[in-house]
């Protein structure tokens, strides 16, 4: 089906609408539907309204509580825990934020749990929010147990995204957001159904052998990007995001996926003031570097694309059949 | 010239006597022999008596000090800045790590700069040493740039390692080490010495184009692990390295590896500790993740080789010439 448009302000409104007929109380589905529409604007699809039967699908399974109230804890000068109260992260992030950036601006440096939260968005919203603040930000969460560790063949890590985001005095700050999956699981059901071949090291089929079959490798398990290097990062965001918050490793949440939204889990951030460690004069010479960076032909700063994107005016494409299944989710539930 | 064998104590009186020889003073010497010494005894020969001959040029030609005495402030509670005052690393780590780990143990997470120093060798040893205190540690250093981001074919990027560590009760810690280019550049050498190919993505030739041959690399530009993944990590280790420690970025000290010796530059460390954010049943957790992810056939946990090296009991092999080369080192420079 073709794709229709639809302005931001209605993308935002529908989201809203949608989570609050599923359960979701008005802060909780003005959180999420920010990062919807945030998404939508930046031109990634795949965290945007096509989430939604996912989040719809949660809520109505009663996993995810659509009033839940996240609150925040000062543990430490320099740390923050945030009770996400079984809910999903948008609110328990918008609430720990402000307490992480102002720890960070304090001592240089900072880092802040969330619990018990549902998380089922990009990471660039928040380590993008921190860096609105002048701060470098990194996040990540891990997911539900579908990547091998390089070399054997049994799925032990989620597609686990780690994000950074670092400041630029008067411009849009450079932000990457990446699976530590050779694959995001969305890109292999998008190649098996369209019938493509994926690159060798995306993963292993069922038996554990190499395959460049994507349905192959959906019935087996994803591997790492990057080999025994990219391994090691994907094992760094499962320690971070599970045992240094003490939440759930991905192979404890592995059934959580099975009706297609999110798994509970943790997350961890950590904020770093460039002004505090490196001194005033820091961020001119990193944009200095950042300069040169960009006059390399053929190479992009992360986040130049989606920045580019957003700056796009008007009303974004939005799938026909995505829209009238997420409309058709405004009403009763018929569960 | 074969292998000749030399026990951990004479390793490390060599290489004592020769970095006193050539300007060290004796807290100097002692502490790069340590890390000399801790590579041999991990089979980590690259990083052992192999980089002695690297030292000793920076002395000669006079641009390390070997008499540096590094100076230890602390900046906030949670933020320790480390003057090198233009000395080898090590000696500014054994001083400034006992600082952080007090700082992490209080406050749950602090981080660590290193300012005018020269790091040449590998960064398992600092994140190491802050597991042993039950500390998850990460660390990472640029140097010379020689790696281009993906897609271009301009170097920016220094082979910029990151290094993580995670604490184990009652048994060795997690701890991976790994350059973000896709191949060390002493790999290159070998491959290039032996005649061998190196796989695609390593790196490109002068003109940019890809290639497998590793003299061509050489003569050209290395490239990032895992494609645009591996540079985005690259890139993070770059701004923590230099845009957070205020010090040289990688394209700034080009120049320094000329004489086969460090770069001048910063390190960047943070210590977390896991008790503090995620409370004190948080490490039997993650000690059933680690006993689950050792069960998978073929995966191995970062360190778990070195680890082994280590215990193996008695001399280490030594390359003949290199000793030859090294014990001639200890004698007047004539420079």
């Amino acid at each position: 089906m073709p794709d229709t448009t639809l302005d931001l302000a209605a993308i935002g409104a529908l989201a809203e609408e949608v989570l609050a007929a599923n359960g979701c109380n008005a802060a909780n589905a003005a959180a999420v539907a920010r990062t919807v529409t945030a998404a939508e604007r930046d031109g990634a699809r795949s965290h945007g309204l096509f989430r939604i039967p996912g989040y719809v699908a949660a809520l109505r399974n009663g996993r995810v509580r659509g009033d839940a109230d996240p609150t925040v804890r000062e543990v430490t000068p320099a740390f923050l825990r945030v009770d996400g109260a079984g809910g999903f992260a948008p609110l328990a992030l918008e609430r720990g934020l402000p307490a992480l950036a102002a720890a960070a601006k304090k001592l240089g440096v900072a880092a802040m749990t969330i619990n018990d939260c549902y998380h089922f968005a990009a990471l660039w919203p928040e380590t993008e929010a921190l860096a609105g603040k002048a701060l470098a930000g990194i996040a990540c969460v891990n997911y539900a147990a579908v990547v091998a560790p390089h070399g054997g063949s049994e799925a032990i890590f989620g597609t686990n995204p780690l994000a950074f985001a670092w400041p630029r005095p008067g411009a849009e700050p450079v932000v990457a957001d990446m699976a530590t999956a050779a694959m995001a699981q969305g890109e292999l059901q998008l190649a098996a159904g369209a019938g493509h071949q994926v690159p060798e090291g995306t993963g292993v089929d069922a038996a554990g052998q190499p395959t460049a079959d994507p349905a192959a490798i959906l019935a087996g398990t994803q591997l790492p990007f990057g080999g025994h290097k990219g391994s090691a990062i994907a094992l760094l965001v499962e320690l971070l995001a599970a045992a240094a918050t003490g939440d759930a490793f991905s192979y404890e949440v592995a059934g959580d996926s099975a009706d297609g939204g999110p798994t509970r889990g943790g997350e961890f951030l950590l904020a770093v003031d460039p002004a505090v460690l490196a001194g005033a004069d820091a961020g001119e010479r990193t944009e200095a570097f950042f300069r040169r960076f960009e006059a390399i032909p053929g190479a992009r700063l992360p986040g130049a694309r989606r920045h580019g994107l957003r700056r796009a005016p008007g009303p974004r494409a939005v799938d026909s059949a995505l829209l009238a299944r997420i409309r058709a989710l405004a009403g009763p539930s018929g569960h």
